[in-house]
């Protein structure tokens, strides 16, 4: 951490700087400069709380050096975390995973029907909300622990794992005793209690981004997971709140290439939220392998028009076959592979 | 709601545009235009689901055309909603409240000095965080239940009343025990399962606007409480995201008359978390008031430099009693009054 | 355009707005609905200033039905606009076109001894800045003319096509004289005397997205363009300002899919800018082509850790040829190619 | 400036970022620290181009120190820049200086009559477009020359100031003949051959944030006036582009004491595209004020509903002596006043 002083910062206002540091436990190194004088702090280990130096007399500005996350940064492990469900589906290795299915668990009938599609289609990964958080209180919030009954079914025929979102620390215990990957929406990313029982469960989770989280701010809440002594952690990129109105989100793929320098975790996109738009799921599905995804997450419907909830960006089953197909292309463009389909048939 | 057809659509697909918003149960109006058709969707109450609209062929865009918010509508109640707390202090009707306090409650001696200290500058409500959401698991969370005992012997000491966090469902009925207010903080803006049982305890809600949180989001979140039956909820614009780095956050005042005009519900405003810097919160303190707000939460401490956290956003007492002497004289000259300090001594 | 009346809107004032429409040459029929009345304005081109109808007593807002611009749209032309250079290579068609160089031209045995490399390796345009627009008055500024005579003789060596920018209307009559393209750089997106000249020259115009230009905004630009009798231009999305800072601009990548729906113009991306960072280059490149980009222009330096502009995000030519033999694939997986290279030999 | 090495740098990738910074002339100081060691490069004047070190092999980010600005900054010089006018207004001193006028000349009676209703009113400043960038080329697009020669006719008969924009070089030139103000709008913030010939006039300025600038790329288009040898520039700070779409900008008004703070160059602020809606300009124009602007800029229509341009935010002028009225109080609440109108008679 670099503490900047003013132009005409005094002698005893240095002084100062350096007396604090010293009293927070670190070691101060004064840097003279030709047109001003900065502080260097010396021996932390990226938790610093730079509030009380920022307030001090003759200061112009704090500048943090070391990043203030630790377990989840390439610095702390540098090869890829791999994670192992128990359906054979690695993410975060050379297979990309495809997680795919409806918004909302609706009934029995829809999960299972669509869950057998798409599993022929390559899938390995089954989603469905069986708990939904809406942005209106009249909205269809979805079935609860029916919904996760259901999915379990879906499970037990299908072959294919399960991941389905927890809105609070109680229900996290209640999705860990149905699912393979627990996910904490966007809303939630940084509801630390939420992510400290999650953490607790030992269960892979499914961490998306915040609208407006800095990508710092997405592996400070996923280092909240790590705290609790759980790893596996599977980053998403969802959408980032912008000014456009054209599309729901704004789908920010760099996000992808920087967060695979700076962390060890896997990371996958959804398309879906990304843009709230069908017409523009599959370009950007495409695109997000091409940019170096270790997956997606998919909303795929059998009869969008008539979805509960998020018809608009949910694909025909048939749209996202096609877009399998492109991507097993584009992913053998850079060296990697679609996870083999539980069906051992690799469509087309 | 209206939805306008692609200037190429079939009769058969505005035919099915009618059918399905006959099927969701509401009245269907077509309104051909000179370049496109448009479908009027009639007899919503504001809660209509889009996403199945938007979706289906032929439809260029669909457009909202009442807001999807009901109870905390201005439409729904024209007279401006009024809060009493027991001290006497009320929200949202001629007075302006002024809350203040450190970030977090660090011990007795500090919360307890600080308490007398803004009780005889003018303030009428304490803040200070008992528990606190941290973007990083390794930083001070808190002194928890015992924090909450030193606000309550606050509060007894100098009749202010306290207003305080909560972070999670549990936390929320705990927090109503011992606050005359609960805090739902920025990152909870959207967390469903905080907000309802925030609203169950019957107590006043302070409810902070997300990062990236829409007005219309914000007054939705609040709907969540209007529709557990508690009316009492205080709106607080605290700064949102931007591009800009030279602040913490971007304070949207002019949120403030917006939301006025929308909404019954009182609004304040947070200059310290606005902007993250001592030397600005003063400055936006005023401009809030001059805005239109209904009041401040305003962090001040009694030694800024050795805070726990916020300390370079949090005020020192004297800037504090400054702000209160300019902020009267702004609040008459849009024909307002900041409230009646306790001590019975209007300063100067 | 529709004109939502506040629920409480008097007969008299539903009859002032339909006075003011009437009075501005259009007709007008009101909607009444359950909660409020709407009057939809009828019998314009999608050039109405919607102003004039927003201050006006009793209306709550005026939702824009068609779209603002008109010639740059799909409904105006349904085929995309195909735009073919003298050096046989076409822009908007199946091919995509890929325009490299450096940022700056620097010196002519730079320029010419980049742009046989980039030959090579199948560039077919050669892009490189002789007008350069600074943030700071005290940067390198560019060759000026001089740099326009390198350029013209790299041309002449290579084939290579040229583009490069013009900053203000008598610059761009000059560019027109040595460029096959010309340049609009994001800074003069909405430098309308700019646009006008540069369109009257006839030649084909790239014209870069603005920081935090909409989309609409972009089309709106191009309209100055098209409306000046100049059909040739290309879009480029080359990153917007956002709130996160690992990148210096944020990629907004589905603006190309909803570019092309909205427009027959092509679109290409520019990772470079887009990024600001060389090894994000290459995956935000692949990403475009494989989101359905016409194209990209990258930049590409002999020596980047040299370069007198920025070099942190130009590409070693070795790396650029890495990344044409991934975009290769990529493409096919959509069904496109990349232009055939000027040298006849398609590298690998 | 410091070069942050990746904590497992060589010796030798140090070794070469310190060769590099001697090379392009400045000192170099290794600061080795625990986890990673950092390079000074010292004796800068705050105008190194970072993006030669930034993309060095083992480099992990380039942190600037200093502030790429020089002569607008306060480090450069102390007191406030005063910019006197010559019939007496000044700007940047104790004075808060309003200017008021419709968004559009429109012609002869109507600008000479609001002129007179506004010097009565206080406004000692007459704005007025001559020359309108439109984001359509089909919106009306000013009176041009007759419309400076209106404004000429006004500033004759009423002693009012006159500032209006200027679109191209050629056209600062013509303002010049007729303004005492030269306006620099939004859109071409960064035009830079627009800024310098503006700066070149020896006019004063007045420049206009852009829609997503920093404040230091303010500051930086600011210095290229500076450069030419023109200290009269007015910062004007007139809303950024945000997400929420209530209002048609989102006015950033903690800028204003941040650019105080950074700058001795006045900084006003305008309400009217700040929000884009009449009825939130008054709020915003107080608050503005309060946060310490040095002056306001407001358009004031005699009829707005029939306004050519920008009727939906322009105030009525019996609105605007309302707001004139409340702003003289709260400009005594922090020791400031409104500049002395030229009628001589205060308003109440």
């Amino acid at each position: 951490m670099l503490i900047v002083m003013k132009h005409n910062a005094t002698e005893a206002q240095i002084g100062s700087v350096v007396d604090v540091i010293k009293e927070m436990g670190y070691g101060a190194r004064p840097i003279p400069g030709e047109q001003r004088t900065a502080v260097g702090l010396i021996g932390n280990d990226g938790q610093v709380d730079s509030a009380r130096l920022q307030g001090l007399e003759g200061v112009l500005e704090v500048i943090p050096v070391t990043h203030p996350y630790k377990q989840v940064s390439r610095e702390w492990r540098e090869e890829n975390t791999v994670i192992s469900l128990e359906n054979g589906t690695t993410i975060g290795g050379d297979e990309i995973v495809i997680m795919a299915g409806p918004c909302a668990v609706e009934g029995e009938a829809q999960i299972l029907g669509i869950a057998h599609e798409l599993r022929e289609m390559g899938a390995t990964v089954l989603r469905g909300g069986a708990f939904k958080p809406r942005s209106s209180p009249y909205s269809f919030q979805g079935l609860g622990l029916e919904g996760l009954h259901f999915l379990a079914k879906a499970r037990e025929e299908t072959g294919l794992a399960i991941v389905t979102e927890a809105l609070d620390p109680d229900g996290a215990d209640l999705v860990a005793e149905y699912a393979d990957i627990i996910q904490i929406g966007a809303r939630n990313m940084q509801n630390y209690p939420l992510l400290r029982r999650a953490g607790q469960t030992g269960k892979p989770i499914l961490l998306k981004r915040g609208l407006s989280a800095t990508i710092d701010e997405l592996l400070l809440a996923a280092e909240y997971i790590l705290a609790e002594g759980n790893d596996d952690v599977i980053l998403c990129e969802r959408g980032i709140r912008s000014f456009d109105q054209h599309t729901r989100n704004l789908l920010d793929l760099a996000a992808i290439p920087v967060v695979k320098a700076l962390s060890h975790l896997p990371i996958i996109a959804d398309p879906s939220h990304g843009t709230g738009l069908r017409a523009k799921v599959t370009p950007m599905g495409r695109a997000a392998i091409a940019a170096g995804a270790d997956g997606l997450i998919v909303e795929v419907h059998p009869d969008p028009p008539h979805a509960m909830s998020d018809g608009a960006q949910s694909l025909y089953p048939a749209q996202f076959g096609e877009m399998m197909e492109q991507i097993r292309v584009i992913a053998k463009a850079i060296g990697r592979d679609v996870t083999r389909p539980l069906s051992g048939v690799v469509a087309r």
